[in-house]
């Protein structure tokens, strides 16, 4: 923590604590969570705030949107926010200024944004005349994101991978049948999902056995309004006449079989947030090549005995070897009811914590160690 | 519900709800889950009791004694019980006894004690001037206990089948290794249900492979002062020094394939409770007889890939014919936290709740139906 230069109070800590608290609400996603508190000169906690997922309000801008819907004065005030505000003008508009016109005089934040420096609105504050201190649990805040953090650096879309089984793990029976393992209620899930990510993949085998269509549906069956990238990976021609292929353009053919080569191709195409569909194949692939940042299992109480185990092997062998996940917290807590059917929500176990780096705030130095 | 002779007040029936909704709070076992409350001529409850499993109080006793030490006089007060009270003087005393000794003056009970007739406390109540009814709630009180009812019925044990598995159903790797997948909670855990049942039930494979105990042991590795019968079964004999053989000659040969066969053995031996502890075989052997009262998942926040599957088939080719089950509320919840493991709890699901037949309080009717 080599980075904590600055002395901060019981109150700031506190304050710092509620706002990661406030972040685990949201949604993982192609955004990280982030949590902001106001707080008034004596300290005294004023409002909270928590980014809702990509497309969503900032923290900063839900927290500064509360206050004024309850009427409050935010003149004076400190805001603990759990990322570096930003700069840009993005679907949600620049937390900097929002900041700035709200006459907020303090803002601390815990770690910086770690996309092009340029972005942050550290900078931006501080030529406004707002303190800008930086580095009060910037542990915490990066292992709150850690796989967001690890995504950003490795410029590649964070990976979200989905498994609907059944309690002993087949996603398909002995003839192939699979509709529906879920309940009516897992898939409506995963449609909200669907509606929220910039893309959905699947293998080559897959179409051309299920032939999904991989839309966004309500539960009528309505197309909804926005629609992720559909992309298909391997080796083999997607069928002339495959549902995969819409009306709408919005189909990607990835000839490979290399996860990392999709994600590179994917990442060009402006995607950020991948959703990993199946089958077992691509599921094993991602999962083997430690490519998935989040981890949705699906499970029904119903057993087949048999048919297509969800993974089809991950290269290990014996089970000091095998993988570890620890279950996420975010978005309403890591097990879920919907329907008859539980909702796993599992992250990569932590294996070293990321080491948070030198602030650039107020110093030279870039974000570059991620 | 052709029994339901009796008309009952508001007040009875939201007792008796009540102690419908105590009893779930005991664990499923060899013993009926049973609730009961008392209130007083006004209606008003007094107190609440619940089976806490094999080898304590009845639900009955459980409230009177709660009752005595509150300071509570429970004479002239009416007791609201979801099954006969007990005749017999087993490890416990007799409930019928105990109700009379108190002062209670009315009984409601939900269903007849499916035991020998003669073994119901009713009779016993009315003999010594209590006003005793029953059927209130009666299908609610057979489906709180179904599958003890059936096993009851069928004069066979009740069978709690586990799986201790990771989140893709695998009970070894492809080494074999299998130590160890849960948790060390979740081994207590199973530890502690092992101390509580009448037998525990591997293959003879289980015995050649793993050579396991199967005691009851603490934390620290100590025996348990109560052990379970050790059941092997197979037409393989168990080797000379197989640890399951252990020193005190609590062990027993079931040379069958068959589970049927293995329960009639095992309940000629005075066995109440089963536990099926493993290994894949066996589990899938009964599930697919679709003997399993009672089913508890340990689930890992790990993935292997590969290795051996829970199951080794059930007979099922395609979803539609796939095991259903239901998440089972008693004991604690469906689903709890043991270390980083969720415990899985479920039953079988309902095709057809059981029918309530004719009481046979205050008639001639044997409850000769399950």
């Amino acid at each position: 923590m080599s980075n904590v230069v600055t002395a901060f109070s019981r109150a700031e800590t506190t304050a710092m604590d509620a706002a990661l608290e406030a972040a685990l609400r949201g949604p993982r996603g192609a955004n990280p969570l982030v949590g902001a508190v106001v707080v008034d000169p004596s300290g005294r906690q004023l409002v909270t705030g928590y980014h809702r997922g990509a497309g969503t309000a900032h923290a900063e801008a839900d927290a500064i949107a509360q206050a004024a819907a309850a009427g409050l004065d935010l003149r004076g005030s400190t805001m603990l926010v759990t990322l570096e505000p930003c700069n840009h003008v993005g679907r949600t508009g620049p937390c900097a200024q929002a900041i700035i016109a709200a006459g907020i005089t303090d803002v601390i934040y815990a770690v910086d944004d770690p996309h092009d420096p340029a972005a942050g609105g550290a900078a931006t504050l501080r030529e406004a005349g707002v303190k800008v201190r930086s580095g009060l649990a910037a542990g915490e805040a990066l292992e709150l994101n850690r796989d967001w953090f690890l995504a950003v650096a490795a410029k590649r879309p964070f990976v979200t991978l989905h498994i609907a089984q059944t309690l002993d793990s087949r996603i398909a029976a002995d003839d192939g049948t699979s509709q529906w393992i879920s309940s009516p209620e897992s898939l409506a899930d995963n449609h909200g999902l669907r509606a929220r990510i910039d893309a959905i993949l699947v293998g080559t085998q897959t179409v051309l056995v299920d032939n999904p269509r991989l839309t966004a549906r309500d539960a009528s069956g309505a197309t909804a309004g926005r629609q992720p990238l559909r992309a298909v990976m391997g080796l083999r021609d997607i069928p002339p006449d495959a549902a995969v292929r819409g009306e709408d353009g919005r189909v990607l053919h990835l000839p490979t079989r290399d996860p990392r080569e999709a994600l590179t191709l994917l990442y060009a195409a402006g995607v950020r947030h991948l959703m990993v569909e199946g089958g077992s194949r691509i599921l094993s692939a991602f999962l083997a090549a430690r490519l998935v940042d989040e981890l949705i299992v699906y499970l029904a109480p119903t057993l087949l005995g048999s048919g297509t185990p969800a993974l089809d092997g991950l290269g290990i062998t014996t089970l000091a070897d095998a993988q570890q996940w620890e279950w996420d917290q975010s978005d309403g807590g890591s097990v879920r009811t919907l329907g008859r059917d539980l909702k796993l929500h599992l992250r990569p176990q932590t294996t070293q914590p990321l080491e948070p780096q030198p602030s650039r705030s107020g110093a030279e130095t870039a974000m570059g160690g991620y």
